[in-house]
């Protein structure tokens, strides 16, 4: 049977899926939420008809939102995690032993409930006993927030809808304050080559420069995100993620990755011209 | 209008792009040539339906397939193209001074004369003196040359259609054979994402590393070939392209790039471990 | 959500509908059977990836299917259904009180059972305690059958797959045998627009008039079938659909329909020239 | 290449033809006009994204609109055509020897230029001396005729664009006065099908009866139209279309028809309960 999901990756491009089975659908106070079987991706999640999570492809995200962090500053304990409610960032976290709290606030409920019943492969570790979850709003939940986390992970959905607030000023700011002094912000940051992920993109990292002394942004590839170039913003007080890389003592830890290691850690801060234009028009 | 070009980047998984116009069509000796008016991309190559080249992110493929070697030995002076008869990546070698001599060998004259009318972004620098176009089978072509070239640039079409011939053993063992003792072959290499891609790639990679004692891989960000996730294979008798890189010559060259820097440059080597196995289960 | 199920029409044609829900998937032992809630046409069944029946436009069909046929000869008792899965032949003919017994015949029990569950618009009759289900190969079924029926309806689905038999010569032969003196046949007759459906129209034609001395085709408007000019064949051995039509008679019953009148009936069978010709090709 | 031409039929439904070419695209003071060449229906006009003709089915379309009026006034001479910029209309017109002079008004030159190039199978007859070609506005060019044509055709595009002032009351009642004693208006009605569709034939037979004594509608099988069930107004002064139908006259002529016949016109006018009950509801 034809039955294709298709996004628009720009008001003039289009990404579409075969789909084998619709298996869910939902509507929650703040968004629609649906799992589709596709044949190329396995399973995926969609937020108000985006794609937020592939089976096939999930691992790429999940990989570079933590490690790069947690290899820059072995000695991260408590986390906090922003959106991310499919659980996979949180699975990647749980990896390390030495992280002692994780608080993940996913203003959806919902969406948690429907990845822990169709999406295993990712929300697996959201009943290990370090992780608290917060059905709130996480603009909320930081403002209270003072000097507390080692890390901070924004996971987001794009810049509009539900997730808008996670792009603010505001936002940010509170990030700064609820990290202590080696605190570490690693932000979904959008794609640099469709103009309205680009527009998002600097608008991200021009708030962010406004508070942190250190603003790095790295690159990585997911096939299934628009223009399959996605970027990261990494900023800190303290480490920079390439000079103070620990590579060796990553590498002893002896997780399992598909994407990540050490190498593809400095690589991905390497960044095109032209990437590195917008970001500088915006610095 | 609703007009839109549909690629398959997999059976299961399908890329559009609206379409202003269909500005030519044509059958040559070997394949469908069309060109069409995007409204993202603007112009657009396809051949038998696929596409080749677009305005908008060609930037990035010819960078790549032709800096990372001209940075690592600066010296090189005479190349061979093989495909590539949008004329971008000569575009790019003619920037270099040094180089005196190119031979571009292009099975489908159609495709210089089609590219030369209706994509002058690439095809511009075809008339530079130095370029010699030969329209015939690069396979034969590359026969009857020994220690010829400093530079072999394989840029081919995927490994089934006119381009099947120059994924094969017996063609990669002919450049080796046509490059001198400097030479290095920079190959357009597939992807790793899709199934069918993977296997070109490995194939690929398999074949060189039986020839040439310096092989690796090396990835770019090209959002309209399928997954986004590009490689390409760089060998050679002698230069390594890391150790090697002439980062400070090429930078004192002053040449204007918009993806290309000597930073991507390293960085792209640093491949996901998903790569680097597809890779090693070849080697 | 950009969830479309698509149609191919013809090779060259689509017919994309969107869904809101994929209700139901399934795969019996002779095709593949889904349900989905679409956003224009309600809920529709699909068998091997084609639509059967909408509820929006199903009226049309099942109204043509049975009507000129109860119309022409209001003494009908006893009819044979072949096909027709979804119930709503069967729904037409269970509002004639004057009805006594309906075999209907339906290879597939699986497609009834989801009909049941996801439509009982056209599915809420088959428990007439007049309606007798054979879940049985109609070509087998009627092979022992002589001189029992005053009505047989072919609702099968296209002349490829499990519908396949239904469209041979070898099973018009037993409808003709399997019809009393008065029999009416009348059949599911595909289009005469596109190549391939009207090839199949002219064989179902060709076969049949091997068999009846009466044998007419009329026409209907069904928006969600390829072209959605549709054709239906009435043969008979004695009753002129026209000249014998009882249309006082019919319009006395007082049942209500939304396509079918004694006006229509007469009108159907006026066929455009192209079509007239395509049958005298094969008389 | 995979290169579609989609057309939305309905909000939630759309139609698609493979393109081979697109032979031509210009903007006019009007509108947006495109040729394409399509697998399945050959060439076809689009005038801002929408189908008008495709040369595989304008037959239906032109045969209906001018042969059921003709067949039941014989003794037509004078004829004012509104819109139809293709063609075909004025075709079918000067097949009728009889006919002595044919006003046809078109407001955008530019289709006519464009159809004469690539359409000359419709467009083939606009230089019979009988044809008079007025590019301007249909609304004004009625507004100072009084009874002077034996037969109007508005062969317009749909009710909202360029066309939208063809369906309102002000132009019908220009259509009234325009004609003499003996006149019959012939209006392009829309299809009873999908909502808006709908609504639009509703609005036009309101507006129409308010000035017509006698006012019937006809239907056609239209395959690229949406739902391919479409409807034609028969409005005249005088003369019932059934009951006034000149068969034999109408034969005896022997012209060529691919769809239309004296049967056809007959049966035409026989409409389902469904759209008889639209009419109702505005009469």
């Amino acid at each position: 049977m034809k039955l294709w999901f298709t996004e628009n990756h720009s008001p003039n491009v289009t990404f579409s899926m075969k789909v084998d089975e619709h298996l869910y659908t939902g509507k929650s106070e703040f968004q629609k939420i649906d799992i589709l079987q596709t044949a190329e991706f396995g399973r995926i999640l969609t937020l108000d008809g985006l794609v937020m999570v592939t089976e096939k492809d999930e691992f790429i995200y999940h990989d570079m939102i933590t490690h790069v962090a947690m290899a820059t500053n072995p000695s991260i304990k408590k986390v906090l995690v922003i959106g991310a409610g499919d659980g996979g960032t949180v699975r990647e976290l749980t990896k390390y032993a030495t992280i002692e709290h994780i608080d993940m606030v996913e203003i959806d409920k919902m969406v948690v409930d429907v990845c822990k019943e169709y999406l295993p492969q990712t929300a697996s570790k959201l009943d290990d006993p370090r992780v608290h979850l917060h059905f709130e709003d996480g603009l909320k939940f930081i403002r209270s927030k003072n000097d507390e986390y080692d890390l901070i992970i924004v996971d987001s959905t794009d810049p509009f809808g539900p997730g808008e607030g996670l792009f603010t000023k505001e936002f940010y700011g509170n990030c700064y304050k609820a990290l202590n002094e080696e605190g570490i912000l690693v932000n979904q940051h959008e794609s640099p080559f469709y103009e309205e992920d680009a527009l998002g993109m600097q608008r991200a990292h021009q708030r962010i420069i406004g508070f942190f002394p250190i603003c790095k942004v790295y690159q990585v590839h997911i096939p299934t995100y628009p223009s399959g170039h996605w970027l990261f913003g990494f900023a800190s007080k303290k480490f920079d993620p390439i000079k103070d890389l620990q590579a060796d003592d990553w590498n002893n830890l002896g997780l399992q990755t598909k994407y990540y290691n050490t190498d593809v850690h400095v690589g991905s801060f390497a960044l095109p011209n032209y990437v590195k234009e917008q970001l500088e028009d915006v610095e």
